[in-house]
This record gives structure tokens, sequence and C-alpha cells, in this order.
């Protein structure tokens, strides 16, 4: 981890991820899917590991980073090579799109330096979608660079026995481009890419995919500022994030977001009714249409690549939440309660629906329709509100397809174990497998400062079940703004959470790394456990609190037990032993017949019935002799403990 | 936390935990059964909450703490008034015992200077386990003891409907002393406390009771010293360890665990056999059954209340261990292994099992059957070697049993989601019920570092599914020994794995807790947030880092999002709303007729069909009503941004 800052007033970490190599897989016309290798020590004999990777050009040594200037346009071309767009004046920011309706006190965000003046728009009943071109048969870049992107080692591991548990999911055994064509046609995928963010590397969100992670970022009207939110973003996406939501309130979310945008190589998604609030003064009651479609275009034109519209907040559900615990917890579903309440009418976003996904279509962002009535403690998990808001988000789901408006789903929030299986299941019914997006969901109520972990329990367990993304919480949680740090643990755990989830669905990829850093953990190839970690600075700074020693790095025990208690250390003993005599599993049970176990006892062991055929004396011979062996040989491999 | 000096030299935390009290329910004849009140703020018009207290009179201002001289024999006279034990002469301490073969170049250990020349034992022919009395249908002061510590503040929730899934548990609306003597009699819950432990507060073990958690400790030959390890204890048990256990290795095994019975007040478990392969410099193949019984006696004398005991070890299993990833992971399971190989001969653990039983039911020491041949990596879950070795454990218990020695038996270690289930399955069927005691199960290996989360994530599940008591990890697992830093990220995140069990178990006390927190959330009374969350330390420090004033403790907005964008906030104002027009969600409905979602569309919100009576005239001038209400009385409660 180097922290170089870029050629800018605004810092961001670049360079390789320590023990790892950025490489480029090539596709069709010269395109490079980014990809990270991780090479192993030559005394492991193992080739280097292909694992995804989420971080941009950031972690590529030969990219030349300029946060003043924003990433290079990876998919211009794509876009603009199928003919189907135009370019339009972008709409005018104005000072209420920062929030400056009076004087600003906070100091102000510097513009971007770089904005386009010209943005891109699907031409006159045009429709840029992803699920439209996959409809219409068209596989497009965009799905190529995905199949490759997903694929990982896969390769390798074609006669793998597939190994877990997938609640009725189609993961193949390997992806093609076709499968991921097929599966954003049926709905099952999205991928989210707004044709004003080309600088995106096209990533997938679908049960069917690997288990994809969202962090949050984003100012407050008390706190953060424009460079630590880029900050941020890099930052989070170092360590795995797949896509970053701008969760901005308050003064200068156009700017800021601008910043984001033009440096991110993730989708970026946002909560358009958040700035539409900030300019009407944070009236919820003053919220109109009008306003609301001016800030889909304005952020639409900036290249967000999804929004959360909390569509499925209506009138009737508002008070079923009234005898709640905790009432409604979603911001933007409180806003349109409230709405709904004062002017007592339907939602607008509900109402004007269809028109809302002209504008998705115009630009290909997809739909995260939030859950507004989502619960906010362990009492009001699977209550009437949140699956009266689940159906009708089921219902929009629908109306979105029509339009071939790519959609996912987004759900809780607080739910204890018991009750995570029915959220999935629900979600799949009502929703037609459109992908499920949910945060956590926090599985208790009572540790605020460790809501990552209450939380990465649920997601975990949900991503099992078919969640296709996980939406990150940092320790920080109910209790304050995450900082830096608070960003890394939040994405390293859920990091670790959907690999969790990959591997109980039998992902065939997903064991590849575990077993690797096993192996390399058995070997006591120290650097290698390290590098093939989720985050190899903390995993070598904790190993060097207790034995700092460069030599420890290459020790033949572990720092826990010191060197005679180390049951690896004594394992590779028994194992190098039985190497030696060439004592097999079976030839060494053949010579223990009075040793095997009670027949029955033990079905699940299966043991080989062929052992008790040999009689006693040439047992005791047997056991004789390989005692002897043991103690010539192997006990001498045995040191005593260096103390 | 007051870092307050006991008055030795060894330092430990005293001092109540933030916001608690600690509190005393007295039961029959004096006794007084430790437990913890949270109060509340006087506004939220809710009785103190009380929670369950493993932390002794560390946390009692009024309890005079000495650790030179140990804590109070709170047992002392149940013991002895039970007639059926006999005071014995200490075994003398030999240098072995400490690990002393050779010079000491370790700086040595103080001895404990309380030690007691007299120790206690049954007499013969005596058995002194408390499933030996439960089974004789004799509740004793430990049965109330417990009793009365597991039932919190249940008997307000008797009217309570039960909220969860319990895999076939059978927990009860209200714990009675019966109940508890007669799950110690079945064998489904244990007590472990050694009669010469007589400081321990009694506690117990089984599917039917809390979930509980145990907290490793221990010096190891390449570092910590005693002051450290007294203080993890206390550090540990502070937080919610329920018993710990002393792991040390190396030089002065003997006194460090001296120093940690005198001064604990919960149950500690030892692995003798670390001990017994000090006493013979490290040689496995040196062990004896001689050497292995002495150090039994050694810890039995001392007060370990439960023993770990790799007895599952059989010869014939070892070689199923052949081909794994990682071999064999437990300590003692392959010093045990290493043995069986050398001497070719099944493991005296095994063979001399009922003479240990004999040691057992003389001192109260459970049996923790130790999973030897557990498996270590993702690769290794759920294979042959486990599955014999826990059918062995399974007849081993059974002959436990039959000297109504108390068992609990071990299990993994790492398991993917979807294999973990199996585990609790099997461990039930094969051993009569008998509590499952996990470590973990890790869920992933690829993130060292983070292993206190991929085992929560486990230990979360195999928690819900049945197990009994949960062993920590720590952010240090698989790389270095934990600091007191680690203990404590490791008990609270074990505690909230332990109670997202409950939850989902549907213990009848665990939502209290939950509840009492997501209320104060909602209300923002931020000071009983904080103290009522595991950890009112952590949760107010976070909280600080956004919003440092004091005032901000009692603002009614969240530090995540200012005062705008508060989500319950605007609940509180729709539902303060709904309060003054008395509009109750039925005749709020009434009024919408139109806006009732579509019939068949959501089924679970299980909408009223009576909506659709009242005609449109009628209906608009409802909401004509409400709307003007809302902005007339409610529109004024919402403030403008503070900014």
């Amino acid at each position: 981890m180097a922290d170089i800052p870029a050629r800018t007033e605004l810092k961001v970490t670049t360079g390789p991820i320590r023990g790892s190599r950025k490489i480029y897989v090539e596709g069709r016309d010269g395109m490079r899917v980014a990809l990270r290798e991780i090479d192993l020590e030559p005394s492991s004999g193992e080739p280097p590991l292909r694992v995804y990777d989420c971080s941009g050009p950031y972690t590529d040594p030969d990219a030349r980073i300029d946060i003043m200037a924003g990433l290079p346009e990876l998919r211009r071309d794509w876009i603009r090579g199928r003919g189907d767009v135009e370019e339009v004046t972008q709409r005018e920011v104005r000072p209420e799109d920062n929030g400056q309706l009076g004087p600003d006190r906070s100091g102000g965000v510097q513009p971007f330096p770089n904005v386009r003046r010209k943005v891109l728009r699907a031409k006159p009943g045009a429709n840029v979608s992803q699920m439209h071109y996959a409809r219409k048969g068209i596989i497009t870049p965009e799905m190529e660079y995905v199949a490759i992107r997903e694929n990982l080692g896969r390769e390798q591991m074609r006669d793998h026995v597939r190994d877990g548990q997938d609640f009725g999911a189609s993961i193949p055994d390997y992806v093609t481009p076709e499968f991921v064509r097929d599966e954003v046609a049926r709905g099952r995928a999205i991928i989210p890419n707004n044709i004003n963010h080309p600088e995106s590397e096209p990533m997938a969100i679908g049960r069917n995919f690997l288990v994809k992670i969202n962090a949050n970022i984003g100012n407050s009207a008390v706190a953060s500022d424009v460079a630590s939110e880029v900050d941020k973003m890099v930052w989070a996406i170092r360590w795995g994030a797949d896509t970053v939501m701008d969760l901005s309130t308050g003064r200068n979310i156009h700017d800021t977001r601008e910043w984001i945008l033009r440096n991110s190589p993730v989708p970026i998604g946002t909560v358009p009714i958040y700035q539409a609030l900030e300019k009407v003064g944070g009236i919820a009651e003053d919220l109109t249409w009008e306003i609301f479609r001016d800030t889909l275009i304005e952020q639409a034109e900036q290249g967000v690549d999804y929004f959360t519209i909390h569509a499925g907040v209506r009138l009737p559900y508002v008070p079923m939440t009234a005898k709640r615990v905790t009432g409604i917890v979603s911001r933007g579903g409180s806003i349109m309660a409230k709405w709904c309440l004062a002017h007592h009418q339907e939602s607008f976003l509900y109402t004007r629906f269809e028109e809302i996904c002209e504008i998705m279509k115009a630009y290909d962002i997809a739909f995260s329709l939030g859950d507004g009535l989502r619960p906010g403690s362990i009492a009001d998990a699977n209550d009437e509100a949140q699956f009266a808001e689940l159906a009708t988000l089921g219902e929009l789901t629908q109306v979105a397809w029509k339009h071939d408006v790519q959609v996912m789903i987004e759900g809780p929030g607080h739910v204890p174990m018991h009750k995570i299986k029915a959220n999935m299941d629900k979600q799949l019914e009502a929703c037609g497998e459109a992908p499920f997006y949910t945060l956590g969901p926090l599985t208790t109520d009572i540790a605020p400062g460790y809501d990552h972990i209450t939380s990465a329990i649920g997601a975990a367990m949900i991503g099992w079940f078919g969640t296709a993304m996980l939406c990150y919480v940092t320790p920080k949680e109910h209790l304050g703004l995450p900082d830096r740090d608070d960003v890394k643990v939040g994405v390293v755990t859920y990091k670790l959470a959907a690999h969790a989830a990959d591997l109980a669905k039998g992902h065939p990829a997903a064991k590849m790394r575990d077993d690797a850093l096993s192996r390399a953990r058995f070997e006591f190839r120290w650097r290698d456990q390290f590098n093939l970690s989720l985050d190899p600075d903390t995993a070598e700074q904790y190993h060097d609190q207790t034995l700092p020693a460069e030599g420890a790095k290459t020790a033949h025990f572990c720092s826990m037990c010191g060197p005679k208690f180390c049951s690896m250390k004594i394992t590779q003993e028994v194992r190098d032993f039985a190497a030696k005599q060439n004592a097999s599993a079976d030839t060494f049970l053949a010579a223990s017949p009075s040793l095997s176990p009670l027949a029955g006892e033990s079905d699940s062991a299966q043991l080989s019935g062929e052992r008790g055929r040999l009689d006693e004396v040439e047992a005791e011979k047997g056991m004789a002799e390989m005692s002897e062996k043991f103690r010539e040989k192997g006990g001498e491999i045995y040191l005593p403990a260096a103390e």
C-alpha cells in the first residue's frame, strides 16, 4: 500500500495491492479486461492465482493517474459505435444543484475542471439499455467484458466436482458472453453502466455471477468534504467494492458527484430524491415531479449508473408503519411517506413510473427499486408494510422490463436469522428473479459499533440464498459517518461475506482461493498466506505484532503456539513419515485390524471392511515394525523447542 | 471503563460497565445471584433492563478486589455442606509442572501467595458431579443459581408470543431450578464447577439456555506473561466471556493457572495434554498415561472446571487425514496422532477413558471432548476423519454418562455455510444431545486478520441450530497471539453472534434488549442506545468522532444524515401527526379507498377489504381534509436544517 499523491491536490492511494500484479486479459477488438494475479512462492509449485479486480487503473503502476482529468473512457467507442446515441448540450448547472439556496458558508467545492459540455443521450425512439440489446440477441462488448472478468481461473476447474447448495440458482461451469446476454435479457442480471459514464469497467449483478458488494460514501450536511469522498471511493474499490453509492446530502452535491464519476471505474449509484429535497430547501411537501424529473436528467447526464427510487412507498402503506418500533428508517422512504401524507396523494414516483422508465432507457440507467419501508429493527422485520412494498416493487419490475430497463430490488435491513430466508424467497417470487440488493441484514440490534459484523452474518446468509449484491455496513453504522479506516473494514468484511456466500453456493472458482491459502498456511508459506488474503497489509501487520523478525515469515511454525506445539508442523511430520514408509492409508490400516472402529458406529466414515482379514500375529508384527520405523526416521524430524 | 489498579502489582480493570449497575437477586439461604441492570432515561418510561453478567465482583464498586488474595469462595459452604468431600494435602508442585526441566531463562512467574495447602476431593466411593446430584433428584444451590441467572427479565415476558425457529430445542418460558436439574440429569446441559474452584459463579452450558461464549487466553513459549494473562481474563469476562480457557504452553504453566483460577468467577478450562507434553520436554512419543494422569490430578486440585481431552483421536483415524489440505490442526489432536503413530498403539486417552472418568467425578470436572481431527480448512470440512472421530466422541459420552460425569463435545473449525447444519445434526444424533461447543466455524479461509468475522458468521448459524457454547476467535487467529484489544473484539463479536442465535431460536428474554435499544434509537435517547449496547464505550466513541459535542447526545437527529434527512425524525413527525388526528391505520385507510393496492398483489399485506366501501366524494373530501390538517399542524414540526 503506497500512499502516492496523484499530480493534484486531491490525494488517492495508488500502486499494486501487496503481492499482486494487475493483468489484462485480451477480448475482441483489443479489449483489455482488468484482473489481478497473486504470485506464489516458487516452492509452492503453483501457478499465480487470478482474482476479480474492482480497483481500476489505480493499482496499475503503468497508468497515469490524474484526478483533475478523470479516467480514460474505456467504453467510449463501444457506446458511440452502436449508432443509437446523439450528443446534446449538458443541462446548465444551477446554484440549487449544489444546494446553494442561501449564502454558502460551507466553503464550497472546486468544480471538476474537465466537465463535458456535450453529453450523450439515446436518439429519439432509441433504447440504449443493455437489456434492450440483450433481448434483441446482441452480445455487446460490455457483456463480453463481464464474461471474461467473471471467469477467473474457472477454465482450470472444468473437471471440478460442484460442492454447494444453490437454492435454485443456475451458476454455469464457465461464463460465456452468450450466458451473460441471456441473463441480462431475462432480467436475472444487470450491467449498470450509463452511457455518460464511459470510464466504468462493465460488471454484472445477478445471482448466477459472483456475489457483489457496494460501498456507500458521501457528504452530509454535518460533515465530509469532496477530497475525502474521492479518496474514499478509490480506497473502497481498492479493497473490493464492486459499486459505490454517493449518498451525499447538503451542499455541493452536484460537484462532489462529478469528481466521483469522472474518477470511478465502478458503477456509481445515487438516491436522486436526496438532491431533489435539497432543491426545495429540505421541505418534503414541496417536492414536485418536475423538480424530481429535472434532478434525474441532471444526474443522468453526469453519468450515474443506477438510481435508487422509492416508488414502492405508496400512500396506503404508510399507516402500516405506525405501530412499528422504529417506523420508517429509509431516508428516501420517509421523505416520500411525508410527501404522501402531506398531499394525501399517491407518490409521484409511483404514478410517474413509466415516465421515469423513459429517462432510464435513454441513458441506460438501472433501477435500484428502493425498500423505503424496510425494517429498522428486529421487531419490525418481515412485517406487513415491508412485504406490501415488496409486492409493489414486483409490479414495478414488470413495468420496467416492459421498457427493457434494467432493475434490481433493494432489501432489508434488520432481520433475525430465522426470518432471512423468507425475504429471499418472497423477493424471487414477487420480482421475477430480478437481482436482490440487500443492506446487511443486521441479525441483532444490540451491537452498535459492531454492525459491520451483525450485518455480515445476515449478508453472508442472504448472499448464499441468492442475493446478488450486498450493501456494506461499516462499524460506524447508526453512530456516525465512516472514515477511511471504517470504509476499508466495511469493504473487507463484506468481501468475506460475499465470498462465504459464493463458496456455499458452490461457485466453481470460489474455492480455489481458499484452497490456495490453506495450502500456503499448511506449508508455512507466510508471504503467500498474507498475499492470498483479502487484506495482506493487515494480515502481515498482525503477524508481526507477535513475531516481528523477518525470519519468522519463513519460520516453520506459527506465532501462536511456538515451535513445540505447532499442530501443522506435527502433521507435516506425520505426513512425511507416511510418505517415506509408502504407508498409504490402506496399507496402514491393513496393519491395524484390531484398531478399526466398531462397525456401525461411524457410518459416515465408511471404513473399509478389508481390515478385519489379517490375523492378530501379522497385525502385531506390523504395528511393531511401523513403530520402530517411525522412531528411527520420523522421531528425529521433531525439533526441541528453541526456547 | 475505569482502569483502576487493584491493590497489587497486577492491574486489572474494575468498576461498573458504563451505564450499568451490578445487582444481586436473592435466592435461598441468602444466595446472591449477580446480574446487571441498565437504567434508562426517565423520559423512556421504561424500567431498567436486566442482562446476564459474567464479570464477577470486578464490576461491583463495593467489592474489595485483591488479586494477591483471590476472590471470595462463593460456593465453599455449598460444597462442604453436602458432606461428600474430604480435605487432602495438595500434591507438591514440582519444577516440571512449570516446565522447568533445565535452567529457566524466562524470568519466571511469582507463585500465587495464597496457595491452599489443603484441597478437596470426593470421599472414597462418592461422586460429587452436578450430574450425579441431578440424577438423584437433588436440586443443588448451583442449579438454583443458574435458574435465577438465566431468567433475566423473563417473568415480564410470560405473555410473549414465541417467535423463532428452534430446531427441536426445548427452551422453557421460564427457567426453574427443577428445569435446570432435569437438563443436567439428561446430559443436555452441564454446570462446570470443580469443587476446588469455589470462587466460580455457577453457569449452565446447554442448548435450552442462553448461548454461551468462551474466550481463550494463555502464555506461549514465544510470548505473554502472567500479569497480562490475569488481566486478559478479567477483561474477557467484563465484556461477556462465560468461560475462559487457559491454553498456556511453555514455562510457568502451573503458576499462571493458579493466578487465573484464584481470581476467576467463571469456569476455567484447560487442555491438560499441553502441560503433560511440557513435562516430557515436548517429545510427544515420551508421553505416558502416568504423566498424563498426574497432570490431571495436579489441575483437578487447582480447580480446573473442564478438561479438553482428545480421546477421539484413535490410531485408525490418523491415516484418514493424510490426504487433507491442512492435515491435523488441533494441537492436542496432532500430539496424540504422533503418539499413536510412534507407538503404533491406540491412544491412552481412549484406552484409559474410564480411569479418567474416576478422576472427573472426584472433583466434578466436566469433559470437553476435543475434536482433534477437526477440519482446518474449507477443503477438509465434514470429511471422513472428522465424522469418524465424532462417532467415537458419542461412544465416549455414553461412557462418561455411565459415571455421571458431565460432558460437552467440541466441534469445528473451518466449514462453509452449506455444511454447517450437518455438523449440528450429526452431533446431536451421535452424542445424545450432549452440549456442543464449537470453534467458529470459519466460513472461508481467505480473510486472515478478519477471522473473528468469518467465524462469527458460522458461529451465529451453528448457535441457532443448537450449539450451546461458541469458542471465540480473535482478529489475530492464524497470525499471532491476541492482545487485550483483540480479546475484547473477540468477546464482543461472539457475544453478538450468541445473541443473534438466541434471537433466532426464539429465546423469550433475548428480544427485550433489541427492542429496548431500538426504541432508544428511534427516540434519540443516545445515552440509552450506548448503554444498552454490548460495548457502550466504543459506541459512544464512534458517535463522538462525528458529533463530539455533548449536546449532540440529546440531538433529535442522527450524526450520519444531519437534521434534514433523518428518517427517524420524519417518522416521528408522521406518528405525532397520526396521534393528533386520532387517525389510526384503519380510519386513515378508510379515507383512501382509491389508493388501496390492487387485490391479489400483496397477499402478505392482508389489506382490509373494508376500504373499498366509501364513495369517491367522501374519499376526496377526506384526503383534502387530512392534507390540510397535516400542513397546519404537522408541517411546522419539521425544522429547517441548521446548517
